[in-house]
This record gives structure tokens, sequence and C-alpha cells, in this order.
């Protein structure tokens, strides 16, 4: 593996990652009230057009990463849905 | 342009774009309990990294997406650090 699938792997690890704590804070706390809807509902959207982009290139970094953060992201949409 | 890199450009605007709520939610409320320092700090470093990625692979969805979203979600970090 090059140097490059590197990055491509660490950066989506991070962008991944990411959302983590941030689901697991929404979980625990019922608490969604400062996260922005229109955040999440424009960037799941975004994501699955990122995770089909990866499946049209083939690229391995943009398909692990995207397929994980589609549903890590789109957990917090539901509980932004849920508790508002 | 061909399909692929219009699907990659749509894909960079929804996730670039979705900050833009939150950055300006966080700037107008001062308000910033709710959000996860942890994904913050960890989805600066990833979007850097993406960014370096795209510029590596001369991939043009990855890097317009990645300088914008890099300003806007550290713009967030910011306010978050302040305002705790």
């Amino acid at each position: 593996m090059d140097l490059t699938t590197l990055i491509g792997l660490a950066a989506g690890a991070c962008t991944t990652l990411a959302f983590l704590p941030q689901a697991l804070k929404a979980w625990r706390t019922r608490s969604t009230r400062d996260i922005s809807l229109s955040m999440f509902l424009v960037l799941v959207t975004g994501v699955a057009l990122w995770l089909a982009y990866g499946l049209l290139l083939g690229d391995l970094p943009l398909i692990a990463a995207n397929g994980v953060t589609l549903l890590l992201a789109g957990s917090i949409l539901l509980l932004k849905l849920r508790h508002g």
C-alpha cells in the first residue's frame, strides 16, 4: 500500500471517528439543542454522495470512511430528529 | 467533466455546506455546550489529511471540498474553544 493511500486511510479514520464522540454525547445526554439540524441533513446527503463517488472510482479510503461515517452521522441525525 | 466528477463535486458541496449552518449557529448563539470538542479536534485533523490526499491525487472534488471545509470546521472549533 503506497503512502498516498495510507494518508487517505488516516484522513478517513479521523473524519469518521470524529462523529463517534458526538454520537455518544447525543445518545448519553439526549440533548441536541445546540446541534444544527440543517447541518446533519445536508451532511448525511453529502456522505452518501461521497460513498457513491468512492464506489465509482474504486477508491478504498473513500469507500471505507464514508460507509462508516454514514452510519454515525445518520445516528446523530435520528437523535436530533427525536430530541429536537 | 464526467458524471463521476460531478457526483464528487455534489458530494463535496454537501459535506462542505453542512458546516455553514453549524458555524453560523455557534457564532450567533455563542452556545456550543452540546457540541463535542473531541469531534471537532479529530475532524479538523482529518479534513486537513483529506486535503493532503486530494492534493497528492490531484483530485478536484477532494481539494475543493476539503479546503473550504477546513475553514468552516476550524471556525467551529475556535468558537467551541472560546465558549466551552
